[in-house]
């Protein structure tokens, strides 16, 4: 299927009949794509993924459609009148009195520079050393020195985000994700956890169950809570999410006993699960998606640490030595694998990048995306600009697409360097009678299993919940703080047959985590009187 | 009544009873009063108001409850678990492998460096030749070169702002407010659009009524709209709010007959009101206060456009030349008045210095305040860190508050030299037999009024919407785009009585307002006939 006449038309310029693009799209192939295309660069610009996604998207099916899904609240929102007076703007000599936007003379910022890495150049000696300085000026993209500059990126802009960091963000998407259908939108967020927020306004009602791992992230469980959302928890092995009891829970979904009608929402963290550090497998994801097209399901994947996927542990295989090698170790997002349309996927650049930019986007068909735009409208509005600024400067202007995918093949390694410590920590301090532990692939958490029956306190009659705080208290009095497993319960009313702690090896310098892991040790053998 | 023992241990190593702050406290009284505290730099430290107000605050008499007005969503968030955590991070030695908080080697921002004014160069070609370059570093804490620094900026932060932050937005809103009662906190937000969101959140229910004036701000009704808050309309003239129509509507209020309770919440923009320009006098805010506790109202006063209050039309009075004089011009806020606690005000950078910053804050009881902390934990969590880190080296560091207040003066004169030449051109260009107006005393925006009925449309049985589309489009046919009045209606089912157009000088050149005007006025002599 050709590009529509709309399709066409949105894309302004664009002549796709003389390009030859790749399919699927590769970094090399962009170049030439992007040739034929211009982003649009005033204040407040409008831009959709359309005008940035090659021909070969629209050779694809388009996603079923998801209008039953819809909350009151997505539902009863209705365009920006004064937004809509914007179409007035584009005719030719047209002056506006209409949109309140301060002049740009009265930003009191003239530059913004920031020193960032050169490839191969990651690591924060190498920074200070050889790093890059990039300046926006206010007027730079009248003075024909940038696509994006001060005046622009300091006033208001479109809720999707400005025109130069969705077309970044679409062919990034495109380039490692691939949709397998046509009408995929990116809309920026002001971070996922906002997005998550947004999502449950919008495809949510008050008294509604969604679906989520047993252990699943605590602040995506309090953000449902206190919309009157309830959790309706699925089993989880070492890979996480088990498709035959996601299959169990909605096929024996009781509407009387549990006061609401069956989910249709299944919440997920595929690669580095938080808190377990499961990721799921190509196959897992697959059985995943069938139970979900079974029972109609809208599948929400969380995919801060999807680039965190490390090298198998004590492994000789040598690491991926190319981008192309690189992007085809990564396991396949539901994203990629989702043929009807029915995957939102909520990125981040918090772990990538880092957690203050507090900004990121999702991806979702269209007629969702757009939803997320109008919800952004009367909320967050646009993400800050200030960084969507540095955000551009750093991967359009100063790395590029290549130079962003060596990032991330540079934290990889960094990551699995991380890992390696704790585990080897572990291996050496740990009394091994009394915890056990799977090596992650991706992520930042190492989640340990304690067998609580065997702890003295089980004898006496101590509940879960008491042996699990004397060990937590037990590490804390030596000085080594990790997360209790029940924090991160997705039913609070399952009982918990098994016990865990949490990890993170992220944050703390090698020797740091050595010690702490050290004193956790010394607080599970003196717990469990060994 | 002196600082409790509880607030004296928040301020830490605050020793109040040396100090002596001036009361109400003054931009020179300041830097004796900061001597004494210090302000949290640890990463995501928690801070609050109460560390940085000064000792005068506590002398005075609490915020009355608010718990009957929370919405059940505000009443059933619970405090976060992992943040709860954090209050054993304190413990000397404490090794922490809880929270995932990426290690700052993995930010890929090595310095982030801003040329910004110097007082009193403060035009863009005076920061051009002179303005001054200030530089955040990574590890500038440990440093010792600067109190916020990228390692922090760039990481989690706590969802009432860096503490950084919340100090200078606490010491601003008590030199230029210097609230009544004694128990306010400021919150950062995302900007006022998401704090409005939040308000109507925390504080009504699907199916509530809110007050609002009959013109009001189109985003923030558009906000309330899908929420299934309605609006109850209260009507106005040159000085905004009527406060008998207020009493009236409240005091008439028929629960059967508008399927809703008695409204408990008023949202009001008191200066340079949008759409209308008005300005509330110090007398009619009181009037309107006295009616507000009559009826047990909670005020949300939102006002972006405080620091836009002009010189008065046409005058001979000299501009305030001292700071003093300045915030003695300044009318009362609704915060100023408060003697309840009954007030919310919304506060906005994006008027005075940038609305790509995203950032503002929220100035209410702390009781009030802490939802809105714990809405944002699971929603925008903190404001941007750029966005933080770029106000905080201008406002702090590269102006401080004598600065910032300068600035504003700035400001003032600008606003009102932008308002002048608009109103020029009206009296110039336009046909004062069909068009009439008030010059603003406040604000970015002109209201016109037309005499609908003498349009000859009207005799023709033309409607009013028909008749604004046909003035409108006109005006739009002869290149000048203004905003319909009926955009900004309050309550859609209310019959318009009369007709408006709404012009901003904020945005355009002075050339350019001109001639809109001039293309206005035309196209109301064509509607008109004259």
């Amino acid at each position: 299927m050709a590009p529509s006449a709309v399709e066409m038309e949105v894309k302004g310029e664009t002549d796709t009949t003389a390009v030859v693009v790749p399919n699927p799209l590769d970094i090399n192939g962009l170049a030439s794509w992007r040739k034929k295309g211009a982003v649009p660069t005033g204040t407040a610009a409008f831009s959709s993924s359309d005008m940035f996604k090659s021909p070969a998207c629209y050779t694809k099916p388009k996603a079923k459609r998801w209008d039953h899904i819809l909350s009151t609240e997505a539902k009863s929102r209705k365009p920006s009148s004064l937004k809509g007076a914007a179409k007035y703007l584009s005719r030719p000599g047209m002056i506006s009195l209409g949109g309140g936007l301060p002049s740009s003379e009265n930003f009191p910022f003239e530059e913004l520079s920031m020193k960032v890495p050169k490839a191969p150049g990651f690591s924060e000696g190498e920074i200070r050393a050889s790093g890059r300085t990039i300046t926006a000026g206010k007027h730079d993209i009248r003075e024909g020195k940038s696509l994006l500059d001060l005046e622009v990126a300091l006033n208001y802009g479109q809720s999707v985000g400005f025109a130069q960091m969705v077309r970044f963000v679409t062919e990034h998407t495109e380039i490692v994700h691939d949709p397998a259908y046509s009408d995929w939108n990116c809309c920026l967020t002001a971070g996922s956890t906002m997005a998550w927020d947004a999502t449950l306004r919008i495809l949510c009602e008050r008294g509604n169950y969604i679906l989520a791992e047993e252990y699943a992230f605590a602040s995506a469980l309090e953000t449902a809570a206190p919309l009157g959302i309830r959790v309706a928890a699925v089993k989880m092995d070492e890979q996480g999410l088990l498709p035959g009891n996601l299959d169990e829970v909605l096929s024996n979904w009781d509407e009387k006993e549990r006061g609401a009608a069956k989910p249709h929402l299944l919440y997920i963290v595929p690669s580095g699960q938080n808190p377990t550090g499961a990721t799921q497998s190509a196959e897992r994801r697959a059985e995943v998606y069938k139970v979900c097209q079974k029972h109609d399901i809208f599948i929400v994947e969380d995919e801060p640490y999807y680039f965190l996927q490390m090298e198998p542990y004590k492994s000789d295989v040598p690491p991926p030595s190319t981008r192309e090698e690189f992007l085809k170790v990564l396991l396949p997002s539901f994203l990629k694998i989702d043929v009807d349309g029915r995957v939102l996927r909520l990125e981040s650049f918090s772990k990538v990048l880092a957690p203050g930019s507090r900004v990121g986007w999702i991806v979702a068909p269209e007629q969702i995306a757009q939803r997320f735009a109008h919800h952004f409208d009367t909320s967050t509005q646009n993400p800050s600009g200030f960084s969507q600024m540095c955000l551009f400067k750093l991967l359009e202007e100063g790395w590029g697409h290549a130079g962003y995918l060596d990032w991330l093949m540079h934290l990889r390694l960094e990551y699995t360097a991380r890992r390696d410590i704790l585990l080897g920590a572990c291996e050496k301090y740990l009394p091994q009678e009394v915890v056990s532990w799977v090596p992650p692939s991706a992520g930042m958490f190492q989640w340990f299993e304690v067998p609580w029956k065997n702890h003295p306190g089980y004898a006496k009659g101590l509940s879960h919940v008491e042996i699990e705080e004397s060990i937590f208290t037990a590490a804390v009095d030596r000085g080594a703080l990790l997360c209790r497993g029940s924090w991160f319960r997705a039913d609070k009313n399952m009982a918990e047959e098994k016990m865990f702690f949490r990890a993170t090896f992220a944050a703390a310098s090698a020797e740091k985590m050595q010690e702490a892991i050290k004193r956790f040790g010394e607080a599970l053998r003196a717990e469990f009187g060994i």
